[in-house]
């Protein structure tokens, strides 16, 4: 296998330094599987370039081969092996043993995407049942660096919190007349797609499959769900294309999902219906599905919006979404793919001057009755919050409304609504909040849990007979295109790294995340010198997310973006308009109320705990306040300030912070690469500029509206 | 000459009945010259339809022929004669000699496009002394109708007020990813270009062209202003297209102007610079200039918008508009073309923040300097208000600034800010009274008149020894498209229609217009079924302006439309924008303070009578109050109701209104062709949702930020 290196690209969090630590030493690669070929092809790369050596064991061969915990200089510094490759070095039984030892005889799986490591006698020891695992533990002493081959380590078993980690692509095939190449996409063109056909360039697609491995991302939709004519031929006679990039993804553990038309019956097959309980429909989908394994028999499975935004769905026939899903599920699962189906259901043509209808209700009023239907290959897609993808938003309702249906948590890595990669947003502090969560207060399980198979209230989920740990797991809209540094802004690379790292671990501090993505991708940067890098990186990046939500919309209100490309503030541009993002702001206060008492009754979409709490003007968090509450400008808050001087106060912060971010990356020109300092330089303009026009505008509107001057006597144009 | 008819499309005011009164009687056409041609084809045409005749006269043999009045049961019921063709039939002399006597020896001409029209003996008689003056006649002829065979008819003289009578088209050849086939087209594609060539559809050109004469229109530009790069080689290698235009567009009487790239000697000729005092760029522009000649020996010229809204102009090289402007005209000038150099540069990055800025003031600030410095074959093209075409807005001041430089007046036929040819909105009262104001005061000379050559004061200009009646003349932008109906609202074909009327007899009552428009158009409708269509029309488009203003930005506040394609209420879409266009509201009250007082001095840049009365709250007009000064929304109106409730007020009552034109055309179901009454019936359903999607926007926003209710008690959502 060639392990891709594209010219021209920035190698993210895989510069060829970050494999120094292995590539000096000596590894044996012990197994067989394409998966064990890419970890053994990884380490003898490694090792061409730092002088060391690789050896890959023969079947049953591996035994008795002498390994430095053995003999003093004995050959092999590093061990990767599968368990059932037959015979292990001695020092890889003796972890075998102790993990075993640990666990009881009952249950010494590792899994299926899991691995053992330690460290002993000189030996660092990553074992594994599965290629998979294999894969993960090498990319896990590559995040370990130097410290892999220091003191003892103790045996330590890694499995993935979520079984499926999936990243959406919203690229189209054919360049939208509207929204382009990439859907909310600020990094350049597809790294799929160009202007209607494959862009060809297959090396990308392996070396991105690389970089998601490296961070745990075992799932790609290759497709926007926005499913427009050439992109619903995916499905059948464009087959060959997806294909075609299944097969540069597969030697990382990535699985290929497509993006399908819920009408392709009709537009793809000439069917006069696409009634999901018709059963030309059914077979439709059924042989449909066939092909697509025959052709790719790893595929995935498919990703559905469907009666949402213009998009055809199950409704047209009178039919539930359970209807819907289920007729794709059924045709699935003879080969063990999944349907996504997405939870975005909304009326966008909403009456603005209706303030009875509240978008906010609408997953959980369409899905919750659904509960139970739906069978056990759906897997429900659910945004993580009940409008889309804000800086700030409560958790959607619907992750606790469901127990017995597999729920993904549908996060946003692409910056539509944080700053589409011109603003430095790290967003792996929300997401964290949003995975530990917990919708049934304090006692309950936190959203990680819920989507990873523990079903509410601490319970495994049972139904079905499915294995407990299945799950939805988790999923992100991807940052990536065909830009040099993938991402646009090289900054968000880190979220995307991020995103695999918490749908595998969702405990991990986002700090720490943070630190070993600033490891890996300044790896090149001696060890000395990276120090005050780190510190910079960290002051700029970990309380972005908290700075972008100051600079903007104020105390979870949402929206104030300009219409369509979402981009800079309008605060009015949504007011009055059908799509539902309303923050009702007149002279006398602002806010949406979502309580039951007296507003649109959303509050009450939660389990008693948080729906006490969001009800309750008094102890509804500060940063929700506007979302769940219309109050006057003089309510004060928790902090002892009125609302209209939070305003005003969290949007000059706000600006400040961004200056202040702006000016430590000044410093740290000459620590990076110039090329890259200078991409960041000019975004930080572009962000400082945008931030100020946030705060001027944001404070304009509201010193208009209520006449209530700074208590500080800052301009307010 | 083949007189075009192209199937499928409407005839809109040219319909075969239109010359059922030509056509059923004896003709003489005499005279040479390709438009003598025209005027015989056309007659031939309607007597073939209609079983009359014609008789071409061959230079010298019309003398002594017999006419109607000659002899009872003569041959002519009409004769259409140049003058100069030789001896004419008697009673053509007599009518000669009658309009000869009334004018004097010394000026006794008709002028160019002039012609003298009369009825005696039974013989309407129609004499020119160029043969588009008797194109000009025969349309009069037709707009007569059956009256013109009436009565007796004194002799009259009919001279169009404006030499130039100018149609703008903003066709792209290339569809433009941003503003498509035409930049602000609401009917369809364009006539001339589809997809980066020409549309092919050259007798749709030749149609256009015989409608434009029926009113009165005789040049027309081909293409947009915003010169993108396919359109530029217009210029050069691909004048093939504009002259295959121009040869359909000639024989009505019509001359053919190209807006070109100001930045044409880089882009096309690969000259370093387009510094215009730069010896190379004046003798490419000659050289290209003389190339289109050679080509188009009839060219009008070229149509320019420079440094505006990110297009190239002189601003670059450090020199002057006038600059700019003259090295065009220098090229020009050897063959007897013009420039139109549009005046509408602003800076459209303006700071929201800067209240001291003004866009209004712009177009006086940038040109009035220059007064003098233009050489005499440039026009300088103003629009008709000093922001950009809104429903109200005051007569722009440089009308009245710069007496020695030929002025031509742009309208917008394309109702880019009126309804976009989804709304009813006859625009002839507006342009009427723009062409009626008079910027000096009561005593002062109107707009038509200074814009047709006679300079402010009431003396006709003099400079540099042109002819007094050159002028700059009209313009308006085109509302045409490829649309079965023209204009995509049939009724928007009276805009065009009126145009041309105005741009011909500017004093014209725009009633009168109307009612010359339906009888042809509705030719088909039997005289005596005609009348209660009348009334209905004009009770549904007499006052349409108006009552579009009354549903959208009130008292001449402009804007307040969603941005980019500027259709639909959006209040503060434009308000904190780059683009200068402000209402400044506020809890307390709205309107852009421009005195010299106490804002930003654009009333002083009107002449002292009117920058008094606009200085003055006292008296400025209601109807621009909000466009010179901010006030409260307690301030009382002339009316005597307050700003807010006339707000209010305005708003439902153009709402009404709109409902009430809908219910007028209801009733004309069977009174107009079914297809034609199915589409504006669709369009009304679309114009009143719109109406109360602006009044709703409208009054919500105002009663949010003012608290004050309707004092009638109606629903504000």
């Amino acid at each position: 296998m060639t392990i891709p290196a594209p010219t021209g690209v920035h190698p993210a969090w895989l510069p060829p330094e970050a494999f120094q630590p292995i590539g000096s030493r000596r590894a044996l690669v012990s197994g067989e599987g394409l998966l064990v070929d890419t970890v053994h092809d990884e380490v003898a790369r490694a090792c061409a370039r730092y002088g060391g050596g690789v050896r890959r064991a023969a079947p049953g061969g591996a035994r008795g081969l002498p390994a430095r915990g053995d003999h003093a200089g004995g050959p092999f510094d590093l061990v990767l092996a599968l368990r059932a490759a037959g015979p292990l070095p001695a020092v890889a039984e003796q972890v075998d043993a102790r993990f075993r030892g640990r666990r009881g005889r009952a249950d010494d799986a590792i899994g299926d995407e899991g691995f053992v490591i330690a460290r002993r006698d000189g030996v660092t020891v990553v074992l594994a049942d599965e290629p998979a695992g294999l894969l993960y533990g090498l990319f896990h002493v590559v995040r370990l660096g130097e410290p892999a081959f220091g003191a003892a380590r103790p045996v330590e078993h890694h499995r993935p919190a979520m079984r499926r980690r999936m990243l959406d692509h919203w690229d189209n095939v054919d360049v939208h007349p509207k929204s382009g190449q990439v859907e909310r996409g600020y990094a350049g063109g597809s790294i799929f797609w160009r202007d209607g056909a494959p862009r060809g360039d297959l090396p990308r697609v392996r070396s991105y499959g690389r970089l998601l491995a490296a961070c745990g991302v075992n799932a790609v939709a290759v497709n926007n769900v926005n499913v427009h004519v050439t992109e619903a031929h995916l499905l059948t006679d464009r087959l060959g294309d997806v294909a075609a990039i299944a097969a540069e993804l597969r030697p990382y553990g990535i699985r290929t999902h497509l993006a399908v038309d819920f009408a392709a019956p009709i537009v793809l097959g000439g069917s006069p219906t696409g009634d999901p309980c018709d059963a030309r429909v059914r077979k439709w989908w059924a042989e449909a599905t066939e092909r697509v394994y025959e052709t790719i028999p790893d595929f995935g499975g498919y990703v559905v919006k469907a009666d949402s935004e213009g998009r055809p769905g199950p409704f047209a026939y009178g039919r539930s979404h359970a209807d819907g899903a289920n007729v794709l599920a059924e045709a699935l699962a003879p080969f063990g793919g999944v349907v996504h189906w997405r939870a975005f259901v909304y009326d966008h043509r909403q009456d603005w001057r209706d303030r009875s209808t509240d978008r906010a209700r609408a997953a959980h009023d369409h899905f919750a009755p659904l509960e139970g239907l739906f069978r056990d290959n759906v897997i429900l897609q659910v945004k993580h919050g009940p409008i889309d993808f804000q800086a700030r938003e409560p958790v959607s309702p619907v992750i606790a409304a469901m127990p017995s249906t597999r729920l993904a948590v549908e996060l946003q890595v692409t910056q539509e609504y944080t700053g589409q990669q011109r603003h430095v947003c790290y967003l792996a502090p929300m997401w964290s909040e949003v995975l530990g969560f917990r919708p049934f207060g304090p006692a309950g399980p936190a959203v990680a849990r819920i989507v990873a198979g523990a079903a509410p209230g601490g319970e495994r989920g049972t139904r079905g007979g499915r294995a407990p740990d299945e799950g939805g797991g988790l999923v992100g809209v991807s940052n990536v295109g065909d830009d040099a540094y993938w991402t646009g802004h090289p900054l968000a690379q880190a979220n995307l790294y991020a995103f695999g790292r918490l749908a595998w671990a969702p405990w991990t501090d986002p700090a720490a995340i943070l630190d070993e993505w600033i490891d890996l991708t300044f790896a090149p940067v001696a060890h000395g010198d990276r120090e005050p890098l780190r510190r910079a990186l960290h002051a700029i990046m970990d309380d972005s997310w908290r700075t972008y939500e100051r600079y903007t919309a104020p105390l979870g209100v949402g929206f104030m973006v300009r219409p369509e490309h979402h981009y800079g503030p309008d605060v009015d541009g949504y007011e009055y308009t059908s799509w539902g993002t309303y923050h009702f702001a007149d002279r006398d206060g602002v806010g949406v109320d979502r309580t039951r008492a007296t507003g649109t009754g959303f509050a009450g979409q939660y389990p008693p705990h948080w729906s006490a709490v969001y009800e309750s003007l008094d102890r509804c968090p500060n940063e929700l306040l506007l979302f769940f509450h219309h109050v006057p400008y003089e309510h004060v808050l928790h902090s002892g300030s009125t609302v209209i001087q939070h305003i005003y106060d969290t949007h000059f912060a706000g600006v400040e912070q961004v200056a202040e971010a702006r000016s430590l990356w000044e410093g740290l020109a000459g620590s990076v690469p110039a090329a890259l300092h200078a991409r960041v330089r000019e975004l930080f303009d572009e962000q400082l500029r945008c931030a100020k026009e946030w705060r001027d505008q944001v404070n304009a509107y509201f010193f208009r509206k209520s006449g209530v001057p700074d208590a500080r006597g800052r301009r307010i144009p």
